[in-house]
């Protein structure tokens, strides 16, 4: 049967085989639920990035430019990291630049695997169903905060592992956690997460709104991915 | 109030700050377990050395030996990793020069932090109180499995910050979410652990007594201290 294995953060992925593999890459608050916002919406493409000067340079090309650090939009820049500023219509069929604190990161270190996708609530059953139309093995990779792990992140894991079960079989003791944690939580995920350090640390900058939107499933049936270094459209449709 | 955060694998203590702060190194399946047996039993100390080629120089200097690789003894030295080798009344007031897999990195990384303890179920309720009559913050660094998470050092994270719950606060999201997992896992240790990988591995070395002994609780009042490349008893009395 076809695995599925977690990397709870991307400091981690030395240690994980991704050759040949599947990597989804999970960012739940805001990143990965930024790239299927703008991506659903009808954004061209994204380009990720991993420094804010890197980004600056593509602001200077001509490129809508978005950077976040510490969960703050960075001055002088066109949008935070906000999902609602990638509703804007005015984005449609355009190239974003993006660098955030630890999304990007996680996309840029999985190179190695054969095919790396994105992940949020907001698409995840446009996920589960390109996962399964697939016969890879599957490493689902956290972003996590600074290296450290998140407890969103590793719920989404746990979401996807459920969804893919008697299907994909979970075959690292980080998917066992995972998942055993996504059956304690979700309930009432906004409940469980109140208690997390990242989201105290996201409430303090005022965006509850952002949290909950985070936390809405299947808004979108597009998965984005990752090839030569942008973030492209995969539309799927869903029977919901 | 004090802190307690959860490291859940060597590689991620780049990411914690551990200067001026207590660091409990856990490897419960079998690093840990055996110092605290050993200790327990009336060892002198350890000598934690990273590599084999370390632990087979002190050997030729005339210490006892341990080394282990990937589960196994390694050929040639005295002693393995099963904690009943420990028991031998013939190491009384010896010392063991040690090399494990996981957890003597796990040690040996932690070298920034004011004190290094080692934890275990089997002298978990010595080192809750070892901890509590200090005012030092906490982190708990698990070894883990090459770089990976394991089920069973994230579970007793989680018995040890359920222990000191109102007396230490727990502070960072991997922290809740080996508490979580110990929660859903204490009725039943040992059937929740039957699942994970790590127990699986060990399993196929035919070593399952090993794995129910290292889940007993209390039976060794000793908490081992690292100074100075050095595991040392701290003998204490605890009611039970």
């Amino acid at each position: 049967m076809r695995t599925v294995e977690v990397c709870v953060s991307p400091d981690l992925i030395p240690c994980y085989k991704l050759e040949g593999k599947i990597v989804v890459v999970i960012d739940i608050l805001r990143a990965t639920s930024c790239m299927v916002t703008g991506l659903g919406e009808g954004l061209a493409g994204i380009i990720p990035v991993e420094k804010v000067e890197e980004c600056q340079k593509l602001k200077d090309q001509g490129y809508i430019a978005a950077a976040e650090r510490d969960g703050k939009k960075v001055e002088g820049f066109d949008i935070g990291n906000s999902p609602f500023s990638y509703q804007d219509a005015a984005l449609k069929g355009k190239w974003v630049a993006v660098t955030t604190t630890n999304g990007t990161r996680a996309l840029i270190h999985s190179c190695h695997a054969k095919e790396i996708l994105v992940g949020a609530f907001l698409n995840r059953a446009a996920l589960v169903k390109y996962l399964l139309s697939k016969e890879e093995d599957i490493v689902l990779v956290c972003a996590g905060w600074k290296g450290q792990l998140n407890v969103e992140d590793t719920l989404y894991a746990g979401a996807i592992i459920e969804s893919l079960e008697g299907k994909v079989k979970h075959s690292n003791d980080s998917a066992l956690i995972a998942l055993h944690l996504y059956e304690k939580a979700k309930g009432d995920m906004l409940g469980f997460l109140g208690n997390s350090s990242h989201l105290q640390r996201l409430k303090n900058l005022g965006i509850e709104e952002d949290i909950k939107y985070c936390l809405k499933e299947d808004l979108y049936d597009v998965v984005p991915q990752f090839i030569d270094g942008k973030l492209l459209p995969v539309l799927l449709t869903v029977e919901k």
